[in-house]
């Protein structure tokens, strides 16, 4: 068993000697990791349930864990209290069922520090907390561009004092310009050209391709350097018949949410954004989204922001409790504030204006 | 058993041959009334079942039957469509059970008939298909008031054009004139005075008052005769500790519902509004009112236009499919029409501003 420690401490020189006295330590809201190396021979993707149960004196979360390529099985904690914590693992293969550790959690001392939840009904406070105001843009596709574009946007987030951007997880192809991404969320089949000579992609559906998350989850720690909250697009129609990702089969997006929550809840500046333009995703039906918002909620042990966007002036039923704020596109309230203050006294819950114009 | 048709019918001379062939004859969208005469010793009100199953060609409409004082028992029906409707009722009391009969519907020829239903997602037609903007006001207590006020009452609303008027069934004591109503809803077992000298009334929760129920519904009458569509408040917080109406128990207020609506669903001109600012009515939860807008509904065969009105600007959960239209009290929506648009894109109904400021 080999246990990695992700998170580098940056720990006040008081905390020093406190430390020289236990062997593993997280700083509080940082990620604790563990890594299993085992060879399975199935699909190790579909077939091997594995999670851990982590306690601390009268609290216990658990956690599910995910295979993340390379006969290497992970699982990822985010301590939200300080003090000691142990975890046992559980499943289906017994080489990796039963394993035990603990490590011990120090406070943060930082400013702004911990998940962003729902404070006084209508606003949103750090855990720490420090009130959070949302001043956000939109950077659809930049985890999906190279080094260079990747590097000018981070430059320009913080010129900008942005301190959330809502992004995509599975690549666009919307606009005029369109840049193939190098890395796809599934593991790909076949890659031809259909009757009319465009390029046509077949994927294997129940396999991933960790690097593709491995590249996402250095974006969102790149995010969480500069302060920047990720308020993460699950799914989102601007796909133009490319790669299929907005009409897989239910299934396949119950799957990808359960692996994509395993890997990421432990993120602590991550939100969850069930779609951008719901509305346009024509093969889901309302049962759906409600399923698959569902999904994400009971996966996510921490509670991270949730919401759901529609196209212009459309209203996903945000009295959904799973639902902590409403995310919208509309202009009426961006233009008047009276509209605003009845929004927040029809939901009584935060509303984020997403999209200011369109 | 006595058959008796309340409505009068306003005919057209091209009609009359038709109405020599049959014998029983109801113009569409009035009512048609079946009384039968019997004894019953115990309490008539709460343990006599009595229903009919009304029957016109593939459709058929069961309709709950109740007990008016003096030995009479009712059933009233509003046939909807023209033709031959035959009746069967069926009672828990043999002397009740097992009776038949039929009548005729002739059409309405009538401009702005039959019940006002949701028409095209946001508006109201009337069920012969012109199209109706309600106008209203409020007449929280006219029904109380002696005939001299009442009279006056009307004639103003014919001269200000009015089509709708918000009235409460319940007494309402509030405000600097507190006229004593010579009707109540139960029956009164004492009336004395508390240990202050205000008057204490002990009502008989079990036995309704059939006179209050006949003089509400000549008023109801009377508003259809000027086209006045009789927005019904059932429940609101003006009581003052005075009659103790707006704290009955939960049990007692469903079956004041179902009492009112076997009673009264047959008016083809009246809306059913759960609530005078319901969030005042500190006894009842939300659970409550869940449930009393559904006994309601599912007592009521004809589907009236049903909702809860607010204090202000507290919104209720509008989204539930019960509730036929969003019926509130708040000055952002009538300030602004950005807000009212917003308000039909969350809710995807009818948006009707019931109190313009308070």
């Amino acid at each position: 068993m080999k246990i990695k420690i992700i998170v580098c401490f940056v720990l006040l020189f008081s905390l020093n000697s406190i430390l020289l006295f236990s062997q593993e330590k997280i700083e509080q809201w940082h990620r604790f990791e563990i890594s299993f190396s085992h060879k399975y021979k199935g699909n190790a993707f579909k077939d091997v349930r594995l999670s851990a149960k982590f306690s601390n004196k009268d609290t216990t979360f658990l956690v599910r864990g995910f295979y993340d390529g390379n006969s290497t099985f992970k699982i990822r904690f985010m301590p939200e209290w300080d003090g000691k914590w142990s975890y046992i693992t559980k499943s289906n293969i017994p080489g990796l069922d039963g394993k035990k550790g603990n490590f011990t959690c120090v406070p943060s001392l930082k400013e702004n520090d911990g998940m962003v939840k729902v404070a006084n009904t209508y606003h949103f406070k750090y855990e720490n907390g420090d009130y959070y105001y949302p001043f956000g843009t939109t950077l659809y596709a930049w985890n999906h561009m190279d080094e260079k574009l990747r590097d000018l946007t981070l430059e320009n987030i913080k010129k900008a004092d942005f301190n959330k951007v809502r992004m995509c997880v599975l690549p666009k192809a919307y606009g005029s310009t369109v840049i193939e991404p190098t890395l796809y969320p599934f593991k790909l089949k076949k890659k031809d050209n259909d009757k009319e000579g465009k390029e046509a992609y077949t994927w294997n559906f129940e396999k991933f391709n960790p690097e593709f998350f491995q590249n996402l989850e250095k974006r969102i720690d790149e995010l969480d350097a500069i302060g920047v909250q990720a308020d993460l697009i699950l799914f989102h129609p601007y796909d133009e018949n490319r790669w299929g990702f907005d009409e897989m089969e239910h299934e396949v997006d119950v799957r990808y949410l359960e692996y994509l929550t395993a890997r990421l809840s432990s993120f602590k500046n991550i939100w969850w954004s069930l779609a951008n333009e719901w509305g346009y995703l024509k093969s889901k039906t309302i049962d759906d989204w409600d399923n698959l918002i569902r999904t994400t909620v009971e996966n996510d042990p921490y509670g991270h922001l949730c919401s759901i966007h529609g196209p212009t002036a459309v209203y996903y039923d945000y009295t959904m409790p799973e639902l902590t704020h409403v995310s919208i596109q509309d202009e009426a309230p961006v233009l008047n504030s009276y509209t605003t203050a009845t929004l927040r006294n029809i939901y009584k819950k935060p509303i984020v204006l997403d999209d200011l114009k369109n």
